[in-house]
């Protein structure tokens, strides 16, 4: 078995869980780690990620200075949400040919709102033998690449439908307060308003399933909107009260011409009852596919990133999404 | 849309249907088409196909003549469910650097029973640069690829179950006599010893899905039995008495050690409540999947078949399987 050195850049609660989900797999050595929190830096990472232990790894600020010392197989990217602000992180590593997993969402589809800089990073990548993919479990596989894979069974497709439904009071407190939980409804709207609240992915989703099907969009319509609790709602670190926000409706819908070919519906709510993830295929045959319960965000996120290191290892350099790499599927897992 | 050169091989129910799907597709030309039977060879391939027109190509049986006369982009090949009885029609198509993507079920994943021939075939293959791929829905997606693909979002993995619940009934009638329909039990039971009787692919598809996750089986266990009607059963094509055979039960399990690790569980019969295709994992984190009515067998073999044509074309040269190429998605299907 290879050995796999791995450097995990952001060590926010999803860059510590994966930290401690690495630690649980043969072949991997953590080599380094990076974090831009002074608070961070300089401890060392065991006590940084909650293992209770120290690993004899350093949290360093400088990941230009850590990526030449310790010269990763691959970097486990999670800092940022966006393509933009992650940019000059992802050039860094690809200029050193280091390989980069990322859970940054708009990195999905990077070509949707960045495509100049999707280029470049591309071009940079490619010049220095680095692969790069972003991906997760939303934006990246439940509204995405699994309904890509369930129309690999379907001749023709008309429309595709996929819903998730979050219970909120189930996830951490960080995603609780994203969802605008215990809000009142005029600030809500005012926050969708200025594009300070919403699933951060869920166009990626789209365009990067259309994408997969050789559609090209002409338009899409997208809608964010508080979903108001009808009842008191507690979780262990919320109250909501009857007419406040429990969470949020977030939409997208994408034309073909003037035919909805496409329809994203993520709720994420306190109190959402039978959460679930189905997407539904019209077409020659008709399919749903549905996840009861549905898949658990952070866990998965985590999942999905560690799994998708060996196929970034092995695939041609560049800056990939999840349509140019093989079937995904668990690594190390027994 | 760059145009796709398509030689049908084998004109069977699959093989026929193949063709008329093919002639949905936008940028395929059927350029030739193959089929052993005399009664077959001569006629014009759109009588053969059932559409009742022409379509100006001619059935042939010399495959060789008319790969060389056509070459084909890639052949659609759907003559047997056999590898080694398909072997000196792969290796014919490889020899003249032809892709082919196949619905023989054993090609899924040959290296189980002909890991020879599998070899030889891939240098073949490699030589000539043609892409060979072996897919379909089952074995090809319901209870092997899909499965994988969630494991994508897995950190550990104890066990998967794969469950399929075939309604007969609903199926044609060579698959209603395949299951056993209307036989005496004993007579199941005698042709089920002679290997004559069972789902083909069953055990590709586990073997699959542990190559997949990197997992070694040390041993495994496979049955066959009928399932009895408890009631009369009526269908287009058959009667079944009580106490008759309703149809298959054959399941497959694998171990790691003495740790039984993936269980797949296939019944098709005449009859069968609520049909359905059902994944589960143990692991972290625990999911199932549902598909409720299950994956149509024969129009998503269709379907697998024809979307896998662009990405074996992609492909590097080689007997590929579905753990190689990119998620699989729809093909030209708006």
């Amino acid at each position: 078995m290879k050995l796999i050195r791995v450097v995990p850049y952001g060590l926010g609660p999803i860059g510590c869980a994966t930290v401690r989900a690495l630690l649980d797999k043969p072949g991997i050595s953590i080599v380094g780690a990076v974090d831009i929190d002074p608070e961070k830096a300089g401890k060392d990472l065991g006590n940084v990620a909650g293992l209770g232990r120290r690993l004899g790894v350093l949290v360093s600020k400088d990941a230009a200075a850590v990526f030449k010392k310790t010269k990763p197989s691959v970097v486990t990217h999670t800092t940022s949400s966006f393509f933009k602000s992650a940019y000059d992180q992802l050039a860094l590593a690809a200029s050193q040919g280091i390989n980069v997993v990322s859970s940054t969402e708009e990195l999905l589809y990077p070509h949707l709102r960045n495509p100049d800089l999707a280029r470049k990073l591309d071009r940079l990548a490619c010049r220095n033998g680095a692969t790069l993919l972003g991906t997760g479990v939303n934006p990246g596989f439940v509204m995405d690449t699994l309904a890509l894979v369930l129309t690999g069974v379907v001749k023709r497709v008309d429309r595709i439908r996929i819903e998730r439904r979050v219970n909120a009071a189930t996830r951490r407190q960080p995603l609780q307060r994203k969802v605008g939980a215990g809000m009142k409804p005029e600030e809500f709207v005012k926050l969708a308003k200025q594009g300070k609240i919403g699933h951060i992915g869920l166009l990626e989703s789209m365009y990067l399933v259309a994408a997969g099907l050789g559609w090209k969009l002409d338009k899409h319509a997208e809608r964010i909107e508080p979903v108001i609790a009808a009842t008191r709602q507690t979780t262990e670190y919320f109250t909501v009260e009857p007419e406040e926000v429990a969470g949020i409706k977030h939409t997208a819908s994408g034309f073909c011409g003037k035919r909805l070919v496409i329809d994203l519906d993520l709720r994420m709510y306190i109190g959402a009852q039978d959460p679930c993830d189905r997407i539904e295929i019209e077409g020659d045959p008709n399919l749903t596919l549905m996840i009861p319960g549905g898949v658990p965000g952070d866990v998965a996120t985590v999942a999905s990133l560690i799994n998708a290191i060996p196929r970034v290892l092995e695939a041609e350099p560049g800056l990939k999404t999840m349509l140019d790499l093989p079937v995904p599927r668990a690594f190390r897992a027994i």
